[in-house]
């Protein structure tokens, strides 16, 4: 049951895209969820009615950008523009989920910066605050002259492991491709463990395959990546740490997607867990042997500190479960 | 066949929402749909590549924002961030159907603007210019402060009416509700016919039934609005012109969507023939007596006098097909 | 006298269009009126001198931009700046009449959207809010992105005349041209009335008088419109009712200006009363069966409610006072 | 008559305030006078047509901010916005004079600063370039991020009273108030002749009067200022000019405004002669001793330098006249 | 020792350019200087860490931006995008001395307006106010939209000479050059004392010596300017003032910069002391005459009265010593 | 000599950071050095005055801003504001090295995101485009709403090594960190040689050494970076590069800045050659066994290609020097 924060300049609404995270968050927080409705025309258009006033108020919006991503935007954009309409005194938006981070850089002529075209519509609309969850880039926060609080997911995951005793030279903490190796090397840094990557030559025909740089000879390998989508990186990350002799192979991911033929890939695949926080409220099947870790009390604490004005930066500190004892 | 336009100053682009028109439009001005990829990811996100460079160049870009509109929308705002990025000169949006456009007022407290959030996002997304065809509301060009030009189709139904010879004073012009009487109004004038109205007393239960304003005895009637959406206002309407014994009734909209089941509606309605232009190119079944009237070559006669700085209302004269023979 | 509001956050200045409702207002809300000097040099140039501090303060500004409106809007314009540059905390400027609202259409090729460029000139300046009653067209709303509180006045009207007993099948509620019928509309459905509309065929010489469309014999006719100009609507809708065998007839509009010889006209008029708010203070003289409503209850109240971060929808609903008793 | 300007890329309309100088302009130029209409309907709006395509045009719009000057601007704002939403290539505004420019500080505490708020206005309004007569303060250019070409009269002036054999140490120029010395100077430099400043001591009831500082005893005195408004600074400066015994006294101003009753004032002065542009075409009375030194073909070179983007400053080199010789 | 002021919602932090101001401000104010470093790189690079929480505070920026100014602007900057980014609800920046002021025109073709370019890079960076002593130009409060509180020093220094006895006829204020009248007006009337000026005719080859209009014979004259930078401008008018048989001298300055041989020419000039605040911590050698006036009571105060929304106004009154008693 | 190019509509100024490859720029691009002039004062304010007129001309100015870094800064926005109030039609800045890239994240709490700030600051003076080298993270186009194009060192580097025959499988490309893989990666792949990995676990007291991810036993190893500041990474690189017995070590940067003693900690390191481009003119010592490449060819390539509206993608491709015998 919600217990009720005493503060009511403050309030929580949820979007249709993570209900479940919204309902935890307000939980976790105290705050109650707001009354609002927004329903889709047969075609397609969105309409939102606030129910309750929020005339002065400092309006929270949770919304997750996965699939349909497109619609989860629209709603947001809209309900956005219905609070600050409607006066309320400032909107942050609670992003688990930051769809479209991927595209943050021009790889190829002529590509769009997606990335920075959702940044620049969410300040257009009126928001005046973004609270996100492990964003793909860092970067992205220099995406918007509005603050940008980006919690990390990288502790909870290093408490985890350490709590099933999973940390130290006998693991391996792999990236699964050679662009996510920072996060990597902040998991490794916390558990104490050695690094490896998992690199592929991309137009050579002749070294197709990906393959090991480093050593998971005898270790129990963690793949670790931001985002867990079409599970093609992690199902062939962990054939080729496997072939490379690791003994156990565990997988996490902040955002759990599983689009298109994931599970099938995964369950198929040499991983004795898979880790993924609750961000994305996907609607495909899951992966036989998941593993969820709720991030809706860390976003809970986020807003508490944000809204009382408290630094926010307590929050990423790793409390090793170990040395508490 | 397209005969090649001879300023290679200006590039004509052509998103998913409707193919037909802008393949019509291309055609109608001579100038190639230019070379682009846009794909929907399996977590729905779109990525759109350009494939001619367009530096320098004039770029319109012809996407209607009708169902889904929301992806639709994404797609029109990441191909507009992807020219301006690429060094277009000037980016206009041809948006022969504009989604979300009856979102214009706030009805209900607390209700968002989202015709206007729409317009707020394109202009910070990059547009320079739209060009669009029968707005809901004129007030919605003042949603913009670029240049926006908004095409009539009503001189073009005119013209049609004309044609079959249905004008003057055995014909009657009924809005079929009571907000659309300024685009009856103006039919009725180009056809010499006279004006009513059906009204409907929202809130009370003892009028709950429609009832004609004016008289439609003995007259072909013929119902316009902008937007046939579900049919209910075409379908009430019709019977209730019916009872008010007019002979036969057309019915004409700019905008035929067809959402839901409004061609069972239709189909089921005393209407002669529904007359629409092809601004939208809807993917449900059309009833039984549609007619189409292409408006490609208004929009492509646009196009050039846009390019080359003519003025763009000699469009909208009204020529008389009777007095021209 | 003005009783003593208690919050002293808040500080109420009257420009020089309408200083009888601003001292109204201030009445009704217990704000006193703040000290301030405007006066207008032998050159035209206005000069603003803000007599008391505002620094931190929400300052609600009165200024109607009727007649004359390029001065009355420079002043409005000049004291926004004022007050911004003086650290106000926020600047709301209540007008009761919104002058160059109806332009906000580009009714031919190459006309300015004036309706827009106020919009955009207040924006400018540094105004943070807009109190307004019943504008031109509620689409202006979207012509801002600050929030638009725009007051009804129907409530007003139809409490007025049921009070004096007129409602229900024996009136009929007249729209004296064809573009207002939504204001009709909310007039008729209070009052339980039909509608009726005066509609004109604009550019067809042989019928160039406007006629009836709907039933007005025998019934009490109830003329509404927003503005009451120059009295050339009302006077000739008037005539056109009385033709349609009304028994007798009343005109309501929210906003007087009586501008040119309009009190003439009206005072020939078969109009048993006129009735407007004190919206506009106008210089010109009013016709002998003038009635007057005032506005400034709901305006007080609705500044009140604004600055409590209360909801200003309540201030909307309609009641009934037959069903009071 | 107007001979044709070849380049067909640029306009030039005159609005109200000033036509007689626009009429010269155009003559200067030989760019036409565009079509175009302005009226003022019985409540003060202001209604603007422009009666010709400027789609794609360099249009130059000729407007003084003199009395009255809250009209005045409100043209100027109407018409830049039926130019930018008639997509005009570039709007540059040619104000010979510009109102409002002495409020430029903030002397006492909350002021406003009305000449940034007429910047700001006309930028925010889409005016693309400025092009103005002797600023009151050169600082005013800074109220701008948009090109802003003030164009100097002293070597007009300075070459008018050489011609008339009037420079040199029997010359002294004389700033009739502290705060113009710079103006002045400028002069006294082009005529190599002396300076002398009248000064008050604004608050001090012992000193009310004003004195000169300098010399000006058996020289012919020079003043000179930027407006000429209530002929009160000039009358005042004469009056103590001439008790400091300088042999003949004329005075010049780049604005003649002559409000209120600086005729009489003026006529009452021993001046010989005033010399003013026809920046302001005043309706008031002149004084009988005025002479008037057309701007028209400074600013028509401007105009035309600016259009052929060809530099501006060649335009402020003084040429001696005696020199030439 | 600070005393502790009781708000803990306003924070005042240093940075490098004038500790020592910083220091006395924060003792005057009683609100402690907040904990941050700031350090330059090898490459010039300057990294600033914030070593507190800012968030939802108001925070105070001390920075004079003289020598050398661009490093100090630029840490400036770099402060202020810190602070916003870390949800400081205001930040406002306290310039004793504000650098690159006297760029406020454009002097010669193509010159850039630097002194804007300053105020708009401030504002950009999230500036919300700006606090400063004695702007070279006042018009340059209109370089900004937000609110600019600009101290003045006169009524400073004119209660510094009165204490001294040097106030009416006896003593002559001299503005050093002809374009500084206003400030020595200013003092001129605060010790009801005549004015002289110190003119140069800049480009005139026969001419090229300054001279005096006024008269300064017998007299103790006061020379008064913004910046002493160079010294140039002082030690040559109290050479010229020294001709003109002035009996003593002494100059007044606001802001001391003492660039280049300044100390050698002072010494040098016949001035019996030399009077300038703390706004600048020039790392130069002092005149040997030199004396400071600190401004750092009128800035707490300053600080004070803004953060408690009190006007800043009653800090401008002068109180006249000699009357005190 | 500079060949003349033919279009006068294009002007390049070079300023102080960099003139060596200014002037190379303009030999291989055939466009003159447009005159003007940068100066410091004594109090290190900037002025600038353009020499020539840049009315309608689209300018190009070049400045890379190494140390001192906040200098350089300052004279390219200053430059900018003078380009764009002198009329200029567009300004490209070309910027050989982007200062502060690395600033490009927030790291720990309530850090500034400085390379953002410098994106908004430029556009905020005026720039219209950014031509820049290598960017420190593709990221930071997104940190900008104007185009940029960013051009790719590592096609100079593959041609370079492949003619020296330094490719296939002898070869190692060695990221020197674990953030620069991506091009590390790049370079691998066109020289079709494997990849190795620096890591060090920064807070690891006990693995404070940083060891090699990969195998380079018996290989040529190329170690690559983007930028080359205190020389520390290379030397430290080169010497774990050693220790795992690599034959021979080469390294590469995009930008020399040799900051500190990096010369000598360079020419104390095992690396047979130190390749880096002109892009920065150091003024400190270079280590003995530099060499470098200048891009001023692929700049003045790609100016060309943006003012001639031509794509600059094909300046990206890479043309095999083997394959083309």
């Amino acid at each position: 049951m919600v217990q009720s924060y005493a503060d009511k300049q403050i309030k929580l609404f949820s979007l249709n895209a993570n209900p479940e995270i919204a309902k935890k968050i307000s939980e976790e927080s105290g705050i109650p969820l707001g009354k609002m409705s927004s329903r889709q025309f047969s075609d397609g258009e969105i309409q939102i009615n606030i129910e309750e006033s929020v005339r002065g108020i400092d309006v929270y919006i949770i919304q997750s950008t996965n699939y349909p991503v497109n619609n989860h935007l629209w709603e947001l954009l809209i309900m956005v523009d219905a609070c600050k309409r409607a006066s309320a005194n400032t909107v942050t938006v609670v992003m688990p989920y930051f769809g479209y981070a991927r595209q943050d850089r021009i790889a190829k002529s002529r590509e769009p910066l997606t990335a920075k075209l959702v940044a620049n519509m969410l300040v257009k609309a009126g928001v005046d605050r973004v609270l996100t969850l492990d964003l793909h880039a860092v970067q992205v926060q220099g995406f918007f002259d509005i603050p940008v609080d980006n919690l990390f997911t990288v502790p909870l995951f290093a408490r985890y492991y350490m709590e099933k005793g999973l940390s130290g030279e006998d693991v391996v903490i792999v990236s699964p491709k050679n662009s996510g190796i920072k996060r990597a090397r902040a998991l490794a840094e916390l558990l104490d463990s050695p690094l490896a990557i998992i690199d592929y030559a991309q137009d050579d025909s002749d070294r197709s395959e990906g393959y090991i740089i480093g050593d998971v000879t005898g270790k129990t390998a963690i793949l670790i990546d931001d985002m867990l989508n079409t599970g093609r990186t992690f199902s062939e990350a962990a054939r080729i740490v496997k072939e490379g002799r690791a003994t156990e192979i565990y997988a996490v991911a902040s955002h759990g997607l599983f689009a298109g033929n994931a599970t099938e890939l995964l369950d198929a695949a040499p991983i004795k867990e898979i880790l993924v926080t609750d961000s994305v409220a996907s609607k495909n099947p899951h992966p036989k042997n998941i593993a969820f870790l709720s991030a809706s009390k860390l976003i809970a604490d986020a807003i508490i500190r944000i809204h009382e004005r408290r630094p926010v930066s307590p929050l990423f500190a790793f409390n090793n479960p170990n040395k508490e004892k």
